[in-house]
This record gives C-alpha cells, sequence and structure tokens, in this order.
C-alpha cells in the first residue's frame, strides 16, 4: 500500500475501534466512568515528572524553532497547570452523569408511554493546536457523556500529550473499561485530519476544532460530518438611554478588558444616541485608562474627536486585543439591526433598567447568548455552571453557547406499550 | 450573464428574501401564525376547483409520460385529499406555540439567572417529490416553528404546488406576515437543488429531504449545511423467550403488514432460540395468511423448511413490500448484536413480558425510536402526538424520531443579570 492508503487503513481501524468502544461506553455505569476520570487524575499526579519532562523538551523546540511566546505560552505545563487539570477531572467526575436523562415523557390516549432520554452521541473527534489541557479536558468531557473520543491535537507537543493520554488510558483500564474509548491520532501526517474530517467511513458522529480561526475554519468548510464550533466571537454590549451609568462603565470596561483575547470579549460598544453625549465621557475615561484603543464612527467622534475613526472593517473585527469600536445607534431597535448585521451570533449584552426595553433586546437578538446586565465575559461554561466546557457553539442547531458533557448527549425516543397494534 | 450564474444570483436573491422574512417570523405571535394558517385553509377550500383542474392536468401528463401507478397516486389530490390537508392545517394551527418555551432555567450562586428558551432555527429548505401535501404540510409546520421556508417541489405537480402555495402565502398576507415567510422554487431546472444544497451563501440553516431513497441520499451527500432526514427504515421486531404469543402474533404482523411500504415497517423479525420452534407456527400462519413472504435462516429453516432462504442481502433489505426476513437469534443479547450490525436506526421493538428483559433491549439498542410491547409502526409524529411531521430522523444531532415544529426550534441561552462583572 502507498502512504496514503496506509493511512487511510489506519484511520479507520481507529474509527472502528473507537465505534466499538462507544458501543461499550453508552451502556456503562456513572461510577465507572467517575472512577476511569478519578484514577487518570492519580496517574496524571504520579507521572507529573516525566510529563513535564516531555514538555520542557518540546517548549525548547518550539522556541529554537522561533515560535512567538504567545504559542510558547499556550504550550507550557508547569506543576500548578498540571494541578489544573487534574483538579478538572475530579470536578468532571463529580459532576452529574448527563446520560439516561429523561428530558420529556408523556402518555397517549391508547396507553402508549413516550419518553425521551439522553444518550450518547457516539463517536466524537477532537481537533485542536497546542495547548496539551484539551488532550485530558476533551478526553474527560467525551468520556463523562459515554463518547468515544479521537483526539488529534498540534505536533509541537505530540510527547506531552502522549504522556498525558498515557494516563488517561491507564484510568480507563483502571476501571475496566474500554482503552479504545480514547484514541489518539500518533501520525503529525496532517492528512490524518483530513480523513477525520472526512468521517472515517462513517465511523465519526460529530467533530469539534479548538483552536485559532484558521483551525475553526479549515474544520467548517471540510467537515463531511457535523460540526460544533465558533469560528468569530464578535460580541456586542448596548448602553440604552436607561442604563444605569454605573453598571455601563463596569460592564463595559470588564467586557472588553478583563481578557480581551478570549472569544466572550467585547468588540463592539453601541451606544443609544439619547444618552451617548452624557454617558461615554465616563465611560471612555474608564476605558482609556484601562489602556483600551478607541475606534468610533462620525456620532461617536463629534461627541468625542479625540476617537479615531472607524472603518467598515472595524465593524467585523474580532480584535482580540485591547481595541473597541463605538457606533451610535438609535435605541434598542437600533442596535439589534446593527447586532443583526454585524454579530457573529456568539454574545451580546444590553445594559438598562428598563426591563420592557431589556427583554425586548434578549427576545430579538438571536445569538447563542445574550445577557441583561451583566459581562459578556460570562459567556464561559464554567460560568454557566456546566463544570467544564469543549467550546462555545454558534452553529443553529444541536446546541448553541457553552458545550459541555450535557450538550455532547443526544436522546433516543423510548416507547412502552402493551400490546398495542395501529389500526 | 450566462444560465448558471442567472440561477445563482436567482437562488441567493431567494435565500436573503427568507433569511429577512425568518427576521421577523421568529419574533411574531402566536395568534398572528395561527391566524395565517387557518386562512391558509379557508383559502385552500374556497379555491378547490382550481386546485384540483390544475392537478387533473398535471395527472393526465403523467399518466401520458407512462409514470406508475403508484407515482401518479401520490400526485394525486381529490376533494377529500383537500379537506385533509385543510384539517392538518387547522390541525397545526390548534397546537401549542414551539418558540418560547423555557427549555430549562437555573441561577448561578453570583446571581445570574440563566435560561434555554426556544428559538427559530430561521432558514429551512424542504426538497420533496411528488406529493402536493407536503407544499402545505411542510410550509405549515415551518411557519409554526417560526421559520421561514424554501420548497422544492417535484417537476410533476409544479402546478399543482404553486396553487397550493398561493393560498399559503395569501394566508400570510391576510394575517399581516411577510410572504416570503414561505417561497416556492419556480424553476424546475435541477441545477436550484444543488443551489439550496450549497446553502445559498450561508442563508439555509437546515434542508429536509422528503422521498425515496435517491433523493434523500442525494441531499445527504451533496448539502453542505445540515440534514434532518432518514435514508432506510430498517426496523426490527424481536419476540423474546418470555413473549405473550397473543402480542407476539399481533405485533409482528400489524409491524410487517399493516402498510409495508412505510419506513416504520419491520423488515427482520428476530425469534429467541428458547422458544422459537414453539412460537414461530402462529406467527408463520399469521403472517402468510396477510400475503407476507417469508426469508428466513438456516435455524428458522430448521424449523420450518417451506421458508426460502435469506442472503446477507436480506438482512439490509427495506423491501417496503410484503417479505419479512427471520432470523433466530440467541437471546437479548443476540437480538441486540444483530440490529446493531443491520439496523438503520430507525425503529426497533421487542415483545417480552420481561420488564428487565425489556429495559435491557430499550437501553442497549441505540436506534432512534425503540419499543415494548407496541407495533414498530406507532414510528409516526402523529402517534407520537407531535400533531404533525415533517418526517423523520435517523442522525445523531439535534433531532431523532419524529420531526414536528417543536424539533425544528433551536434555543439561545439568555442570563439576566444585575450589573455582574467577572472577576
Amino acid at each position: 500500500m502507498d502512504g496514503a492508503s496506509t493511512l487511510t487503513a489506519e484511520t479507520n481501524a481507529m474509527g472502528a475501534r473507537a465505534k466499538k468502544a462507544a458501543g461499550v461506553l453508552a451502556h456503562v455505569s456513572s461510577d465507572k466512568k467517575n472512577a476511569a476520570l478519578r484514577a487518570a487524575a492519580k496517574k496524571i499526579a504520579a507521572q507529573k515528572d516525566e510529563i513535564l519532562r516531555a514538555n520542557a523538551q518540546e517548549i525548547e523546540a518550539a522556541k529554537q524553532a522561533g515560535k512567538p511566546d504567545a504559542f510558547v505560552d499556550r504550550m507550557a505545563l508547569d506543576p500548578s497547570r498540571l494541578k489544573g487539570i487534574c483538579a478538572a477531572l475530579e470536578d468532571i467526575a463529580a459532576q452529574e452523569d448527563p446520560v439516561g436523562r429523561v428530558l420529556a415523557e408523556w402518555d397517549r390516549p391508547n396507553g402508549l408511554k413516550i419518553s425521551r432520554v439522553a444518550t450518547p452521541i457516539g463517536v466524537i473527534a477532537v481537533i485542536y493546536e497546542s495547548r496539551p489541557n484539551v488532550t485530558v479536558d476533551a478526553g474527560a468531557i467525551c468520556l463523562k457523556s459515554g463518547n468515544a473520543a479521537i483526539l488529534r491535537g498540534g505536533s509541537e507537543t505530540i510527547e506531552t500529550n502522549r504522556a498525558l493520554y498515557e494516563c488517561m488510558r491507564a484510568g480507563l483500564c483502571a476501571s475496566g473499561l474500554p482503552e479504545d474509548a480514547l484514541q489518539l491520532v500518533q501520525t503529525t501526517d496532517r492528512a490524518a485530519v483530513g480523513a477525520i474530517l472526512g468521517g472515517l467511513d462513517g465511523q465519526i458522529d460529530l467533530v469539534i476544532p479548538r483552536g485559532g480561526k484558521s483551525l475553526v475554519k479549515r474544520v467548517q468548510d471540510d467537515a463531511r460530518v457535523a460540526v460544533l464550533s465558533h469560528l468569530d466571537g464578535i460580541c456586542h454590549v448596548y448602553v440604552d438611554r436607561n442604563a444605569d451609568p454605573e453598571k455601563a462603565v463596569a460592564i463595559t470596561v470588564n467586557s472588553k478588558m478583563r481578557r480581551p483575547g478570549v472569544c466572550g470579549a467585547a468588540e463592539t460598544l453601541l451606544l443609544d444616541k439619547a444618552t451617548a453625549s452624557d454617558l461615554w465621557p465616563p465611560i471612555a475615561a474608564a476605558l482609556r485608562s484601562a489602556g483600551c484603543e478607541l475606534r468610533g464612527d462620525a456620532a461617536i467622534r463629534v461627541i468625542d474627536p479625540s476617537v479615531s475613526p472607524a472603518s467598515e472593517e472595524d465593524w467585523h473585527a474580532e480584535y482580540l486585543a485591547p481595541i473597541l469600536s463605538v457606533a451610535v445607534v438609535d435605541g434598542v431597535e437600533g442596535a439589534v439591526a446593527h447586532i443583526e448585521t454585524y454579530s457573529s451570533g456568539h454574545t451580546e449584552a444590553i445594559v438598562t433598567e428598563n426591563i420592557e426595553t431589556a427583554e425586548r433586546f434578549l427576545s430579538q437578538v438571536g445569538s447563542a447568548i445574550v445577557l441583561h446586565n451583566a459581562s459578556t465575559q460570562y459567556a464561559d461554561g464554567g460560568e454557566f455552571g456546566l463544570g467544564a466546557e469543549i467550546g462555545i457553539a454558534t452553529g443553529k442547531l444541536h446546541a448553541r453557547g457553552p458545550v459541555g458533557a450535557a450538550e455532547l448527549t443526544t436522546y433516543k425516543n423510548i416507547v412502552r406499550g402493551t400490546g398495542q397494534v395501529r389500526p
């Protein structure tokens, strides 16, 4: 066989093993799954030195290859980060099992009892970049939800990933679960990603990309199976005429500046024209003193000529940096119209004391997450109380917003009868 | 412009109009939607003669073109079928509005109140064959769930579809809703289907095929957007050693023979080897007297040599005809193993008086619908109490089993705060 067909055979075999493991995993007890997660945490703690040694070598190689500091930082593990990874495993183990939940039940006049019960999806592929913690987090969330996982991480951290993955497999083994419930793609051949996106002969049920925009875009464009993901987080804060000024300042600054690089960070501030000239000075002062660059439309530059002009591209920009675009809009309707034009469907917030206006905004904005009087940076599975998240989804189907273990389940329809036949 | 780019421009414009209408439709009252459905029913009743005349001409043309009788029958409307179409509209209008349902709500320790609220999906394309009632049913279910619909029916009934569609548009108009909430592809150019499957420049959120296997397969293979569908309905009945013999006969015969051509019809009977020789004679007699052809594995042919031999293809076959394949299996585990190998994930039933065995089957079989002591022919939205269905889905994500208006909604996450910012 040539290289391509060898790769296809290997990845398809991986898919077949995953599918078989998923068949077992769907019916194991919560206790077994949780025991595997806890055993994995113990194993990681015990293997700490080996994991950190593998990581240190890869960091050294990345530095020598001239990778940027931010990239190297994402790769890096240290004793504290490893402790965090183990704590996440314990947290996920402590969560309620999402499999088997009765989502709905009803009776029919003919006596049939119908229920919808949460079940695992099957086989989930997670494609990620350089963060080694994803190996553990994604594997753990998939295991908790009864899904087999195929993991494909960045080549720069393949040894770190392998070391963590061996601990996860040891956990599965210790708990008597099929080791193939979790598989790491061992080749760094990029064609393996193509094979996974092709669905491995119908054996992959879902692909989740975790990483930068180019990775997500490739997965969205090329996948022949379902994808849960978000490409952009162009999030908006709208400060209404009935906003409390203090909340307006605090929520705007926090939404933008708490961590400007996360997907839930605000990129655009919309100011109601009725109160823009009153509310802008304190907001601008707070943003500037936090180190934020401001770019605005003509109307805000009339109020404050020191704001630099925003171009059309600014309204489409996910800066992921301390830069904020500012537009003046005509009330909540104007805000909704701007958001519907430019939003990526991720997260938007309104600041107002007027409940009616707030409800109009919450109803009319179609994004995955909409907030009233709270920072957009709450767009996070942990903050939602999901325990752990594998990402944020902005598609229309299946799950929207933070994706945790429960969002990685589907359902089946169970019908209990007493001999009914259809007339 | 050449023909292809003209078509692309036209279909993309259709998508843009649908998206705009969907933005309005997502926020209109239940009353307005229901009034539109009822007005459409009235209009259809008033236009009865014109609709039937258009249909009669198309039936004549199809007959002259040598279309098979079954095809012509699917095309045909008559006063009674039109009455059924109007009754379906009234039924859908009388259903609860699925939009705005609170699917879950919880509070966070920081005071944030989170809720998941059902929202429309957006723009749904329905691609169907010769049944004109789909024009009304699919349009009505999409409208009820707040989605804009783009309909593409078979060319043989385009005039009938157009006549029904004009009545639906009149209903929208009478209720003050955007007419573009429902659009019919007016060209019979098959390239229009390709354009729709391509997503119309990101404006289609979901495609639903309704029709034969070749249509569904084309949609599943070519769609670049999400699809809700089922390709096959290879449904199984398993008669356990603890089955009540009368129920076993009644459920087997009904599952196969009530309507052998529907997707929920059973194609394979699995008999527990512990009781196969006792239970087979009455089941076989009832099936034969109902006119069913029987094909079996070696074990059943030892019990009953008059059964003709089944080949490997038989276990993969969706006969849609009065033919049943029969296999002897080793208890519920053997039944589950057979089903996991050959099932299309649609519907499977167990007949047993042993609750423990039943629960094992209901838990271990992963199909979209699993039944205990009831006919597989209950795999139907109406029988589930969904009111009306647009089809049955056997994929893993979003919705499984009968797809009604509620299954055509998604959700958003609403977060209500009092000024919270993230530490």
